[in-house]
C-alpha cells in the first residue's frame, strides 16, 4: 500500500489544472437559517463530466509516462468514475475501456462513448466483471485506474478541499459523502496537512452504512449489496481509504432515504442547482445534527450533478 | 406615460444593491460547441426570490416615500412578481397584498405568505381580479406595483444587463425572454445608453407570440389566453414596454413548446442549474438560429428558477 503525501497533492494540482474547473463555492441564506450554521457549498456538480471524480481520473491519466501512455487506461464502473476517466483519456487522446454490466442504463453507456470511451459489457455479477476486466487488461496492457483505492486518484480528489480552504477563510469543518472513501481520503490528506484543526465529517446513507459500521468497529466491514437512492455510495472502503478514514475522520453521520431525498429536493428548490442524491447526504445529516454544526463555518462538498431527469426520486413513490 | 432614463437606472442600482444578489455569469463549453456562439448566461435563477423580478420590486418598494410607506404595496400576479414584491416589502417591513385567482397553486400562495405577504383570492377571471384589486387599493391606499408596465420596475430590471455588460467584455448581443416586456425594456434602457452597438433580441414562445406579431405589425396586439409551458410569458405588452420594444429591439425570435422543453432539459443536464421554462426560450431560439449568432459573444438572461419539481414538463407527456 502506497500512502500518498501532500507533495503528491501539489503535483496533482499542477497536473490537472488545465483540464478541470476551479468550481464555485455557493452560499444560501435560506440554508444557513435552516441549519443555524454557515454553509459553504463546493459545487463539484459544475465540474467537468459533472463530478469531482474527474480530478482523480485526470491525475491518473496525465501522470502516465513511457509506453503506458499508448496502452491507455481501463476501469470498471457504471457511474461518475467511468465518465470521468473517459473524459480524461479523451483529453490526452489515449484509449480507455470501461467494463459495465449489460444492465447499466443506456444513457450511461452513451455518455462514456460520447467522451470517446469503449464500453465492454459483462454480466451483472462480480465474477463476470472480474473475468471480463482481467481479459481486457491482459489483452491491452491498459493501466487499471481504480475508482478510489488508488493514490493517484486520492491525490486528485484532494485538490477539491484544497481549493475550498483557499477560497473560504476560517472553516471549522468539512463534510462530504462517503462511499468507497476516495473524496473523504483526499480531504483527509489535504486537511491534515494544511488545516489540521479543521474537523472532517463523512456522511453516509443509513441503507449503505458499511463505512459507519467499519468506523465504529475499527476494521473494514463490507456490505454485500446495499440499496440506496444515493447510488454513488454503494461501494465499500478498501485498505488505502480505510487508512485515511480511520486516522483522520471525526465522525460518520447517517441519513435515511427520505432525509436524503428531502435534502436533495430542498437544494434544487432553494439553491437552483442540479445535484445527484449522493450529494444531498451531507446536508441531510447537518439538518438532523444541528447542535453539532451550530454557528460553525462548514464546507459542504457537493460531489456531482449527474442524475436522470426522467427518474427523479421524488417522482418514484 | 413616464419614460425613465438612465439616471433612473443608476439610482435604482444604488437603491436595490443591499437587497439583491449580483448574480453570477456562467459559461458552458458544451453549449458553445452546440451553438457555435460564445454564450454568457446571466443567472437570475440564483437571484433572491428566485427571479430577476425582485430587482424591479425592490426599486419600487424602497423608492416609496412619505405616507406611501405605511400604506404598503399591492399587486395582482400568481407568478414571480408576487413572490418578489412580497420579498421586497418584507425587507422594508411594510404591508403587501397580492390578489391571486383562487385556482392558483397552493405552493405559490404559501410562498407569498412565507415572505410575509397577504393573499386575497379572486375568481379566475379578469373582471373578478380587477374588482377585487380595486377594492383592496381603495381600502388600504396601497401603491399598485404593476408587474412590468411601471417605470420603477423597468429601471430595476435594467440593472441586470448593466451587471452583465460590466462583467463581460465585448458582447455582441443580449437575448432575453419576452412576455409583458419588463426585462426586455430594462435591457433596452441600459444597452441604448451604455452599449448602443449591442443588439437586443427577444425570445418568445410561438404559442404566445403576441409580442412577435405586435413587433411585425407596428402596434400592440394582445392575445386573449395564450397557452404555453413558459407560464411567465403569457402576458401582453403595454404602452411603456411597447415603447422600448418598438424602438430598440433588433428582432423577436420564436420557439415551439418542444424546443423550449428540450432547451430547458439540456440546460439542467449539462449546466446543472434549475431554471424555469420561460428561461429556456432564449437558448431554444439560439439553437434554431445558429447563423444569426455564429462566433458572436451573446449574453443570455436566465430569468428565473421557480419551478414545480413535481410537475416537470418532460414528465407531463
Amino acid at each position: 500500500m502506497i500512502i500518498p503525501n501532500f507533495d503528491d497533492v501539489l503535483e496533482a494540482e499542477q497536473r490537472i489544472k488545465p483540464y478541470i474547473h476551479q468550481t464555485p463555492v455557493l452560499t444560501s441564506s435560506f440554508m444557513n437559517e435552516l441549519t443555524g450554521a454557515q454553509l459553504f457549498f463546493k459545487c463539484e456538480n459544475f465540474q467537468k463530466a459533472g463530478a469531482f471524480k474527474v480530478r482523480g481520473a485526470c491525475n491518473a491519466v496525465f501522470g502516465l509516462s513511457g509506453d503506458k501512455i499508448s496502452k491507455g487506461v481501463a476501469t470498471h464502473s457504471s457511474g461518475n468514475h467511468a465518465l470521468s476517466l473517459s473524459y480524461a483519456a479523451g483529453r490526452r487522446n489515449i484509449p480507455v475501456t470501461v467494463v459495465m454490466p449489460r444492465t447499466a442504463p443506456d444513457a450511461k453507456k452513451a455518455a462514456v462513448k460520447g467522451y470517446g470511451g469503449v464500453v465492454v459489457e459483462c454480466e451483472p455479477s462480480t465474477s463476470s466483471r472480474e473475468e471480463v476486466f482481467a481479459q481486457i487488461v491482459a489483452q491491452s496492457g491498459a493501466d487499471f485506474v481504480h475508482p478510489y483505492n488508488d493514490p493517484r486518484v486520492i491525490c486528485g480528489q484532494a485538490t477539491c478541499s484544497r481549493e475550498l480552504i483557499e477560497n473560504i477563510d476560517g472553516l471549522d469543518a468539512i463534510i462530504a459523502p462517503i462511499g468507497g472513501g476516495g473524496m473523504i481520503s483526499g480531504t483527509c490528506l489535504t486537511v491534515s496537512n494544511i488545516a489540521p484543526d479543521l474537523k472532517i465529517y463523512a456522511a453516509e446513507p443509513r441503507n449503505a452504512d458499511d463505512a459507519y459500521r467499519s468506523f465504529k468497529a475499527g476494521h473494514i466491514i463490507a456490505d454485500d449489496a446495499p440499496n440506496t437512492v444515493a447510488d454513488g455510495l454503494k461501494v465499500p472502503l478498501k485498505d488505502l481509504t480505510w487508512h485515511f478514514v480511520s486516522n483522520y475522520v471525526e465522525d460518520i453521520l447517517l441519513a435515511s432515504e427520505q432525509e436524503i431525498i428531502d435534502a436533495m429536493m430542498l437544494t434544487w428548490q432553494r439553491m437552483k442547482i442540479v445535484m445527484e442524491p449522493s450529494s444531498a447526504v451531507p446536508l441531510a445529516t447537518i439538518i438532523k445534527n444541528k447542535e453539532l454544526f451550530a454557528d460553525k463555518r462548514v464546507g459542504v462538498i457537493i460531489t456531482g450533478g449527474n442524475v436522470d431527469l426522467n427518474k427523479l426520486p421524488w417522482n418514484m413513490a
